[in-house]
C-alpha cells in the first residue's frame, strides 16, 4: 500500500527552524520503507517573513496550507520588544489565525511524566493526562475593543464569545478520548463567576456525560485546578476545559512534567474539513536561536500527535517509545541535532 | 493613647466559623493592653444565611458594614451541589458584591514560604512576594450573558471591562509597594492575544513606571508566569495583574509556598472611602468543616494584614512572627483551636 501524504511545514522563527529538522528527520526515519511518502510544502511564516515583506498570513498562504494533508510548525514570534514589530502580532495574524480559519477546535495537549524527565515536584507520582483545549472559543475570539485609548477615560474590553455549538463538539470529543483512557474526565472553568459562559459549559458537560456513562465526571474551578496541577497532577486522566483557561494549565503542566522543551500539542479539526496542524507548546525563543541548544523532543512529539491524527499508530507509537528511551537514557548535554539523530536511530532500530 | 476599631465580623459558613475564632483569639491577644480596642460586630451571611432567609447580601447589611473600619471574612459558600442553593450565586452575590461595593481594587495576596512549611517543589529556593491583584474590573464585571439558553443554538458571552481609572490606581499601589520591597515588578496579562485590555495594562505600566526609576520592571504572559511559579518562584516579589490572573495564580501560589491553608488576603481600598477586608484564600471547606481540622493559619495571617493596614505595624509583626515560629516548630497533628492557642500564646510571650 502506498500514499502519499501532502504536508504544510512551516519552520517559522527563532529555534523553530532548528527543531522542526529534527522532527522532520525522525519522521522520515520513521516512516522510510513503509510506503507513505510525505511531501513537503515548506512555508516562509512568521517575525521573519513579516520584516521582510510585511506579510503575515495572505488569502493565497492560507489557501495554499489549506490544501495540505497537515501541517508541522515550529514556532512563529520575533524578538520581544523588537520596535519593528511593534504593530505586528505574528500570535493573532498568524498562529490564532491558523487555528481559527482551519477550524481547529480541539487543541489537544497531552501530559506525561516520562521516567528521566526531570520536573520540578519532590513527589510528582504517576502524570499522564491529556488537555483538551477548545481552540476556536472564548476570550480568544479577538472581540474586543477600546475607546479613547491612550487617555485617562481609556476603557478597553475583552469579550469572551461561547456557543453550544463550539462547546458541544469539543465536549463530545473529550469525552470519546475519556473513553479511550482512563475513563476520568474533569471540566476546568470558573463558573462561580463567570456564570453565563461557565454555566453553558457545566450544562453541556452534565448533557454529554450522559451518552457516556462510562465516564466519571468531575468540575474543578481554574484557580482549584492550579492547586492538583503540582499536588496531585496524577488525578488527572482527560481535562477539558476553555481556550484561555488551556492555555494557562498546559503550559504549567508542561512544567511540571519536565519543562515546556517536552510539551507537544495537536490543533486539530477532527471533521477533516481543514488540515490539522502539530506544534510544539514553547515559544521561538530568540535567544536561543541557532545555538543548538534547544530541546527538539516536543516537535518530535508533536510528530508523533500528527502521526496518530493520519491513523498511522505504530508509527506514532515508534516515534513514542523512541523519545521515552531517549529521555530515559540522557546524561550531559547535547545539541538539538544529536538529540534528533538519537531518536532518529532508536525509531529505526 | 487610645483608639477603637470597630471591626465587622463574618465567619461565613464551613470552616469560616471555626478559623475566624482563632483569628479574632490572636486579634485580642496581640492588641490586649496596647490601647487599641477592636469592637467586633458578627454579620451572619454566606449559604447558611440564604437557606434560612434566601438573602444573600441585602441593602441594609451592606451599609452595617460599610459603616465599620474594617472587615474580617472567614469563607462562605455552601456543600457544592447543595440543589437547594441552585440558585444562589454565594461568590457572585455576596464576596464579589462586598469586593465591588466597596471598592477593594487592591487585592493584596503575599506569598512566602516559611521555614517548616512544606510546599510541593523539590527546590523552592526563597519564595517571597506579593501578588497585587485588581479587584473591581476585568472578567470579574458580571458583564455576560446568553442567548437561546439551553438550545442548540446558545451563546454566552462574558465581557472583561478594563478602564486607565481602575488600572492606574492598582498599578500605582503596586509600584509604591515594590518600592518598598525588593524594587522589582512583574506584570503579567496575555498581552498577545486579549490585545486591548492587556495593550492597556502595558501602556499604563510603562507610563507609571518612569516615576519609579527606581524599580525594575518586566513583563510575563501568564502562561509563562505559571511555568516561573514552580521553576523559579524567588524571581517574583510584586506581580500586578487582572482579576481572573489574579486568583489563578494566587492559588498556585499559596499551593507552592505551603497550601492554602497558609494563604491571606486583603481586599483594600487604599482610598479609606470603604472599609478593607480580610480573608484567607482558601474556601469554606464544608467537608471538614466542624472537625477542627482546618488550619487557621491563612486567616490569622489575614489579621496582621488588617493590623498592617490600620497602621499597626508593630502587632502586625508580632502575629507575622508568631506565625513563622509557629510553622517552623510543627510535628504532628493539633486542632484548629490548637493552632490558634499556639499562636496566641507565642504573640504575648
Ligand atoms: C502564542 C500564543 C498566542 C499561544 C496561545 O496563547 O495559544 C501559545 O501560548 C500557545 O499556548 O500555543
Ligand atoms: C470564591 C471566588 C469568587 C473567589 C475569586 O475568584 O476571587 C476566590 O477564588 C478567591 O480567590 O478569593
Amino acid at each position: 500500500m502506498s500514499r502519499v501524504v501532502k504536508l504544510a511545514v512551516i519552520p517559522g522563527d527563532g529555534i523553530g527552524p532548528e527543531v522542526v529538522t529534527e522532527a522532520v528527520k525522525v519522521l522520515d526515519a520513521v516512516t522510510a520503507g513503509s510506503g507513505v511518502t510525505f511531501e513537503k510544502t515548506p512555508f516562509s511564516l512568521g517575525a521573519g517573513r513579516y520584516l521582510e515583506t510585511g506579510d503575515t498570513l495572505t488569502d493565497d498562504d492560507l489557501a495554499a496550507i489549506a490544501g495540505h494533508d497537515a501541517i508541522l510548525l515550529g514556532a512563529v514570534g520575533g524578538v520581544p520588544g523588537d520596535p519593528r514589530l511593534k504593530d505586528a502580532n505574528i500570535e493573532r495574524g498568524l498562529l490564532l489565525k491558523l487555528r481559527f480559519e482551519l477550524d481547529h477546535y480541539v487543541n489537544l495537549r497531552p501530559s506525561k511524566l516520562y521516567p528521566g524527565a526531570a520536573g520540578p515536584l519532590a513527589d510528582p507520582g504517576d502524570i499522564d493526562f491529556v488537555v483538551v483545549r477548545e481552540g476556536t472559543e472564548g476570550p480568544y475570539v479577538g472581540n474586543g475593543g477600546a475607546i479613547r485609548r491612550g487617555t485617562p477615560h481609556e476603557v478597553a474590553n475583552e469579550t469572551s464569545v461561547n456557543t453550544a455549538y463550539g462547546v458541544e463538539r469539543v465536549v463530545r470529543y473529550a469525552f470519546a478520548l475519556a473513553e479511550r483512557r482512563r475513563h476520568k474526565l474533569t471540566l476546568v472553568h470558573k463558573t462561580n463567576v463567570l456564570v453565563h459562559a461557565g454555566g453553558m459549559w457545566k450544562r453541556i458537560v452534565d448533557a454529554v456525560a450522559s451518552e457516556f456513562p462510562g465516564v466519571d465526571v468531575d468540575y474543578l474551578h481554574v484557580d482549584a485546578a492550579t492547586i492538583f496541577l503540582v499536588t496531585n497532577p496524577g488525578r488527572f486522566d482527560v481535562i477539558v476545559t476553555d481556550n484561555l483557561f488551556g492555555d494557562i494549565l498546559t503550559d504549567l503542566a508542561g512544567a511540571v512534567t519536565g519543562g515546556i522543551g517536552l510539551a507537544a500539542s495537536g490543533n486539530i479539526n477532527p471533521d477533516g474539513a481543514f488540515p490539522s496542524m502539530f506544534e510544539p507548546v514553547h515559544g521561538s525563543a530568540p535567544d536561543i536561536a541557532g545555538t543548538q541548544k534547544a530541546d527538539p523532543t516536543a516537535a518530535i512529539l508533536s510528530v508523533a500527535l500528527l502521526l496518530d491524527h493520519l491513523g498511522l499508530t505504530d508509527e506514532a507509537a515508534r516515534v513514542t517509545r523512541a523519545v521515552e528511551n531517549d529521555i530515559a537514557s540522557r546524561n550531559g548535554d547535547r545539541t538539538t541535532a544529536q538529540i534528533g539523530d538519537a531518536i532518529a536511530d532508536r525509531v529505526q532500530a
